[in-house]
Order: C-alpha cells, then sequence, then structure tokens
C-alpha cells in the first residue's frame, strides 16, 4: 500500500497508540445514547426499547477500497453510512457505532483523524444524536476499518425481508446506479499507465462527475427513510448494497413473491439501475394503495411468480454489466 | 501468509460467500439474547437492562497471532475469550457477539470452520448463553478478526475503572504471567532456522507445556468472576490484556490512588508475574474488609500516593522484561 503523502503528520508507529488515540477521540462524539463512553474496557449504550439492533461491516483496502480514490474522510463517511442504512434497512434509528481499525504502523495519523472527521461529518448529516461509543486500533499491511452499528426500534416491530405480499407496491429510496456509474469512471479514466488506481486523475474524474464519483466514495443514503417506511407499514425492507435486482430478489426469496419492476420508474437505462451496486439505497414493500413516505417512490409490484424477477413482464438479465470485472480484487 | 494445508477443503474463493456461510453459520448458535438472527441487514438483541455493554477487538495475523503456532479453533477462541473479559470486567453478563472476518481467498474454508468452533465452544464454556448473532466476510490479504461483543447489566452498575479508593484490596482473578511465559516459549523454541514461526515446533513445545502455551494461544480468563466482583461491591475493575503492572496503573491513574503489591501472592517470580501480558485476568479493588469472590485473590493494597506503583512498598519496574523485543509486529 501506498498511503499518500502527509508530510507535516507523524505516523502511527512514531506517535505510539495513547497519543494517536489522543489525537483522534476528541474529533468524534459518542452520541445521546451513550451512557459511558471510551475509556473503560467496555462502552454502555442506552437501549429504551428493551431491544437493539446490531449490524457489523468490514472495508478493507483493496478489494472494498483504494487510497488512491477515496479520501479519508470518503473512507470514514463510507464506513458510516453503509452501517447506518443496515440499521435504517431494520426501520431502526441509528444511535451508535463502535470503530476498530488495523492500519499501517507506516500510516500518517492525518489520515486517521480524516477517518475520524469522515465518521462524525457522515454521522451528524445522516443520523444526528448518533455516535462513536468505542473502538480499537491495531497493526496490520492492509488499512482495515471495521464498524458496528446500533439501532434503536422505538417500540415498532422490525421491518424484515420476509414480509412481502402479492400486490404490494415495490418502493426505493436512493440512488439507482449512481454508485456503478461512478465506479466504472474511475477504473476508465483514474488509473496509470499500468492500470493502478490514480490520485491526480481520480480527482480530475471527480471534478467532472462530482455527483457519481461522489456516489461511490461517500454515498448519501436516504437513512432517515428507514423509520418513515416503518411508519407507513412497510411490509418488508433491506439495503440495497449489491444492486437493485439482486437485492430484490433476495427480498423476493424471503417473502416468497415475485418482484415485476417498471421500466419507466428506472431512468434512462433501466438495466445499469438494477444492476448497478453500492448505492444503498433502502428497497422496501408497502401495501397496495399506501402512501409511501419522501422519498420513496414506486418502481414495482410484488407479484405472486415466488422468487421471479421481471422488467415490464419480461425476465431481467443484469449479469452482462459489472465494472468489477477484470479486477483482481484482493490487491488494491 | 502460508496457510497450513487442509487439503481435503476448498478455499474460500472456489466457494463463494454464500456457500461459505451456509458452512459456518450452522456451527454457531445465536444464544438466549437473540431476536432476530443472521438473515436480515441487522439483527435484534434483547437488552432487558434498558442499556447494554459494548466493546470491540480486532486480531490480525502477524502482529497479533501467526497461523503456524495457532490452529483456527484456538483463533476463534481466543477472539472470544477476550472480549468476554473486557465484557466481564465491567460485571456484566456476556449476551452476544457479533463476528467480522477479513480473510485471503484462497484460505481453505476449513480454516472458517475451525474458527467458528472455537467461537462456540469459548461461548459455551465461558459465557454460556451468550452466542453469535451477526457478523461480515471480506477478503484480505491479513487473515483479521473483529469481535464486537455485548453484555448485560442486570440492574447493576457498571464498575468502572475510576472507582478504587486508597485501603482498598487490590484482588486479582486468573493467570499471573503464564500466556507471556508461553509466548516466550515460542518464540525461543517454535521458530526455524531462519526466525519464521514453525508449525511442528509450535506443535512439540506445546506438548511439552500444554498450560504455559494454551494460556496464550487459548486462553480461560475467569469471565464469570466479573459478575461475582460486581456483586460483591467492587469499587473498580479492568481487564488484564497489557500486564499488571501496566493496567493496574490504568486503575490507578483513572482512581487517583496507588497500588502496592505483595510479593509474596504473585508466585515464585513476581516481575513476570506483573509484566506478563495477555493473561486476561480480572483486576478489581474492593472495599477494606471484602470477602473477596472465588477465584479472586487479594494481591496489593490501594495507597493514597495517586499513580504510584509499588511491591512491597518499593518502586516497580517491570521494563526489562518484554517477550516481543526483537519481533517485528507487523509481519507473521
Amino acid at each position: 500500500m501506498e498511503p499518500p503523502a502527509h508530510e507535516s503528520s507523524p505516523t502511527i508507529g512514531e506517535l505510539g497508540e495513547s497519543a494517536v488515540l489522543a489525537r483522534v477521540l476528541p474529533r468524534l462524539r459518542s452520541g445521546d445514547a451513550s451512557l459511558l463512553g471510551p475509556g473503560d474496557d467496555a462502552a454502555v449504550v442506552a437501549a429504551p426499547d428493551g431491544r437493539y439492533v446490531v449490524t457489523s461491516d468490514m472495508m478493507v483496502h483493496g478489494p472494498d477500497f483504494r487510497l488512491a480514490w477515496s479520501t479519508p474522510h470518503d473512507l470514514g463517511w463510507k464506513a458510516a453510512a453503509t452501517n447506518l442504512t443496515d440499521v435504517a434497512a431494520m426501520g431502526a434509528r441509528p444511535t451508535a457505532l463502535v470503530v476498530s481499525i488495523a492500519a499501517p504502523t507506516d500510516l500518517p495519523v492525518a489520515m486517521l483523524e480524516g477517518i475520524a472527521d469522515g465518521l462524525r461529518d457522515a454521522l451528524a448529516e445522516l443520523a444526528p444524536g448518533a455516535g462513536v461509543v468505542g473502538g480499537d486500533l491495531s497493526a496490520s499491511h492492509a488499512l482495515t476499518i471495521a464498524v458496528t452499528a446500533f439501532g434503536d426500534l422505538e417500540g415498532r416491530a422490525p421491518v424484515l425481508r420476509s414480509g412481502a405480499r402479492p400486490g404490494d407496491l415495490i418502493g426505493h429510496a436512493g440512488a439507482r446506479g449512481d454508485a456503478a456509474r461512478g465506479l466504472a469512471l474511475l477504473f476508465a479514466e483514474a488509473r496509470d499507465a499500468a492500470g493502478e488506481p490514480d490520485a491526480a486523475r481520480a480527482a480530475a474524474v471527480r471534478d467532472r462527475h462530482p455527483e457519481l464519483v461522489g456516489a461511490q466514495l461517500s454515498p448519501r443514503p436516504p437513512v432517515a427513510a428507514g423509520i418513515a417506511a416503518s411508519l407507513a407499514g412497510a411490509t418488508a425492507m433491506l439495503d440495497v448494497s449489491d444492486g437493485l435486482a439482486r437485492d430484490a430478489r433476495r427480498l423476493a426469496e424471503a417473502s416468497g413473491v415475485g418482484v415485476d419492476f417498471r421500466s419507466d420508474a428506472l431512468g434512462a437505462d433501466p438495466l445499469i439501475a438494477l444492476a448497478g451496486a453500492e448505492d444503498h439505497g433502502l428497497l422496501a414493500a408497502f401495501p397496495p394503495g399506501a402512501a409511501l413516505p419522501h422519498p420513496f417512490e414506486v418502481i414495482g409490484t410484488a407479484t405472486g411468480e415466488a422468487g421471479r424477477l421481471t422488467l415490464d413482464g419480461e425476465p431481467v438479465d443484469t449479469s452482462g454489466w459489472d465494472p468489477y470485472s477484470g479486477w483482481d480484487g484482493v490487491s488494491g
């Protein structure tokens, strides 16, 4: 790994764990649910509902991000955003994160500070009131960010993948294919002659296509819409991390329904909208006639053909469009 | 990394994520507190107390373990045990784990199964009723295991590091230096001519010194003693992961007391007992005259000299004994 130069910053190894934490922790807040924050062997978090929602996701340099393309702020932002969306997909209000980072000892501490700032800013924008209640710092050749996120159901039943019924409206909130379009741009235009990710070219692509590249590197998922969907009676919901088609298939299989998408709701290129991964929108089913809460839009209908995905009644094939094809996923 | 041969096992990359999870998840149980286990975007866990304790720790191949020395079962066991001890150190009952693993795609799936078995067996022995409620599987060149652990305070106040008072009894439960002695044996006798960790030599050392090497590779911390200490009125407590002296200093500084150790309670070599890391015992302060619960033993007294560590009244110096000296921590 070749971290970008931060010439004025000491490295993690030079500063030592205690001094690193003393620089990073003050950039974060522990949030409204924190009853006891960092400093003891464990944190204590409020669970007024008597239950809590918990989800976890790990990002590794190479397969999941490249430091030549993502800023440290992007990494912290995306690590928070993706986990917050999983909490939202249960219909819960995000309350807290625990963040464990393994980093090379020669990583500039300024990069950890940037990651912390990204975590903080994503929480402030996407889940106001939530904070970082704990974490861990380890050494590794591969920069690795593991986030565990918590949420409060506020007395509501969790919204599962399995509750959709034939006739339900299929709604979606969030981007459709933008993150994949942004990634395709980076693969096409932000690599050097040897095919390696290149920071200067990435910055230039991002200047030309801020929305698409931003959707990939620092997504803004509709976290608040998860609670709204639950309150509106959503019968099933999940985070769209692997593309609308693949995630709709999960909802369909768990619920024993089919999904028929409407091409007129999927934009100029319905196949990219259906195939593109990493948008981190919310896909939900609502009872027939329900008023979908903002920003959900009806993109299809649940059918009685269990597990079958169609577009305007015709079978869907999204297998031909994969921006990762030809990419060695474990390198970076 | 050179994973041990598991010739009959497919690799993670050959099998694919879904099929890997289908082999690993049935080896685990989600536990008594699980209201909704794996399969949705997040799990739901009971928090009857209205609060929950949460802690997180990451183990990385190289700095934290070597596959030539630890079996997969050891890794799962130790990842669970260390996190359970942090929960216990708050006086809480462990309820659930979330486990995220990043692994090379050429890792045999049998090794992940071994890690799962180690997690399961550690939970069954150290925290009956607790289970694994969720997780994540990613790709990385460095095998990385991130565990987040939860606990229920059952109506009790959390036991912090900061509550000890001058005159309190300093009690300890667990091994004292065994894990460090085991690591020193491995460094001395389980490396090949080039200094690299060697599996056959490690097995031989472990046969000769099962207790010491086992204390390092699959520690058995006194998890249940955490609740007992809380019920007995412990004024402060923490997990001893960095050695009695360093962790006693943390308790002393947080509480504004000193700690005077009694050499007659520390075994044949008090300095190794004080310096040796990774024992994952529990260090706690109890009011004067308290009856310490099994297996706590009095090893010293809290004094009025804030932050000062002494042994039979003399200053402690444990800096001369470090089994990691000369070891490149990020390689493995």
